[in-house]
């Protein structure tokens, strides 16, 4: 199995530390051979050779049949609008260059874990949503820039129907393993784009008969997520929007430090957690590895087809849970572990 | 004291309605004459005169001291992509023409409804923040179209920097008057728009050195938001973030059907519930009105200083929460009242 290890920034490192440590395990319980190759990306490529997705990185992912990811990112940069270059332009670069055109965000509750929701139980409980993000277009990858002496900015938001087939095509599809519902999210009233989604959605609806779409409104969808998020079974979203709405779904199950997701690509596939780079808690062997250790479960089922391998990872994270070794952010009033200490008892 | 009445559709008409009544009733009572003048907008303008805001009905606007709105939005409208007018065209004209830059809109909490809130009470308590969002810019305002025989769609986002300080001018002085934070949102990790709004509210920090400023990212909002309402004060963002933020802050604080709004604008305000046209409801009575009649008693405060009357309505309302005199959405498992007693009751 030939794997691409992007740590990049913040807990980066530290959380694929131990979902290479579980991935090994399996590998050695399941003989399978794993072949890892680390590449530079984010900040940490920035300050090594001056880009954040440097073209040995992309070799190094062409190369590979799947890319374990870990996040990016750096305040540094953050509160400095006039930045040349930045980390997060490495991970766009990435997902245009690899074509990973499908982020898959599931959000699920752990029981365990449901009373730390912010959300009241009866409201989180039996939520098992699937968010797809298209990645590779819309506003994020329009032409941009400044007029008038930088006093005024612009973005452009461009989708072709291709680029919208291509991503419902994988909603309709998953709808049906599921509960045969899909909920295509735009702003139909007022994006002229918006209303491309519409219609090229409207149009496919016929080619699965079983499936019940509907449309909602990205402001519609930002409030029902909160009020009564187990209504959505599989929701199809532009880029820009599925940013705002995976976020908010991650938080509502309790489990955000848990959550995995896979990008699908023409290339490659990626996994990584949904968290991001928490620089706050870099270096101090804190962070949560488990959306990492789940991700890579993910990989093993859908990039190598292997079933069993995926469930092991996911039986022993049910397991740690169960038996309280967690990192801090889930231990309450209990003795926290480290970020190392839960990779090592999960391995 | 003039006021122009636009109910619009759905459960506009009868929400307005009672808000009509218990101005009525304050007037008579602070001994003051109000001036109603109705015009059309929305579907219901459509229908009449083939516009959705008609130049009758902004020449009623302009000549007002303020508006009084009540909800736009038609589902006839909403599954036809190709629709050639539609209601929500008439909402963003009036926007503009009036010059409404920007929408104020609190959330907070309700001691009686807090339980009606999806999240914990601990999480939601205390909670009491302003969005301000940008209501005559960005994507909504921008160039779109479509291209290669309509499968290519594209919309822009610009904004300047008099956009931008214009809008965060207030949001400063909110913050002064209230907890003196001040959280500026935007995607500044990718758009360069965003970029302009960090660069122009950090340009303006040394203009109010008793104001703290925090910058974050739409997508790590919308999670805060979920988890720690209660940590944000005011808020400032551009029109879609605000579109989106907004409606999520919403139904967090369990009040939905009671938080108010005020647009403030160039030529005048204007005053409306949050809530939409929520047309499943409409002509049955049984919409909750408080959200209308508390955004009559902020058009007292904001459009006329009266604090007086304005406090008496929101007394009035409290008192009929006290008492259970409610629509069918607060009642839970007591007698439910009708839209119109409920604005009998409080008039
Ligand atoms: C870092 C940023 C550019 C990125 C995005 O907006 O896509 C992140 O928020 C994400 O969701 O992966
Ligand atoms: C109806 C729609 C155009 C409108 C908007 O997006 O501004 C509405 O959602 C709102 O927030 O007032």
């Amino acid at each position: 199995l030939n794997i691409a290890l992007l740590a990049g920034d913040g807990i980066g490192p530290e959380v694929i530390d131990q979902a290479v440590k579980v991935s090994n395990a399996i590998a050695k319980k399941f003989n399978h051979e794993i072949a890892w190759t680390s590449a530079l990306t984010g900040a940490a490529a920035i300050d090594a050779v001056g880009e954040p997705y440097p073209d040995e990185t992309h070799a190094v992912c062409m190369a590979a049949d799947a890319v374990l990811f870990g996040a990016i990112g750096h305040p540094r940069f953050d509160n400095d609008p006039t930045a040349k270059v930045r980390p997060e332009q490495g991970l766009l670069k990435m997902r245009k260059a690899l074509g990973l055109y499908a982020n898959v965000r599931p959000t699920f509750t752990f029981p365990s874990l449901i009373d730390n929701s912010p959300l009241k139980r009866e409201r989180i409980e039996g939520t098992d949503l699937i968010i797809l993000r298209e990645l590779t277009g819309g506003i994020y990858f329009g032409e941009r820039g400044r007029k008038d002496d930088g006093n005024t900015a612009f973005d452009t938001c461009t989708y072709t129907k291709e680029e919208v087939e291509r991503l419902a095509k994988l909603g309709f599809e998953m709808a049906l393993q599921r509960s045969k519902k899909l909920c295509c999210v735009d702003k139909a009233n007022v994006l002229e784009t918006s209303r491309l989604w519409r219609q090229t959605v409207q149009a496919m609806e016929k080619d699965y008969p079983e499936v019940t779409v509907s449309y909602e409104f990205v402001d519609a969808v930002a409030m029902r997520l909160v009020q009564w998020p187990s209504s959505y079974d599989v929701i199809i979203t532009e880029n820009l929007f599925g940013d705002i709405l995976t976020d908010e779904a991650s938080v509502i199950s309790g489990s955000m430090g848990l959550m995995p997701s896979s990008s699908i690509g023409v290339h490659t596939s990626l996994f990584e957690p949904i968290h991001g780079s928490y620089p706050q808690a870099a270096g101090k062997d804190i962070a949560n590895p488990l959306a990492t250790v789940l991700s890579a479960a993910m990989m093993f089922e859908d990039a190598f087809g292997l079933k069993e391998e995926a469930q092991a990872i996911r039986d022993v994270v049910n397991k740690s849970l169960a038996e309280g070794v967690v990192t801090e952010d889930l231990a309450g009033k209990n003795k926290a572990y480290k970020t190392s200490e839960v990779g090592d008892w999960l391995a």
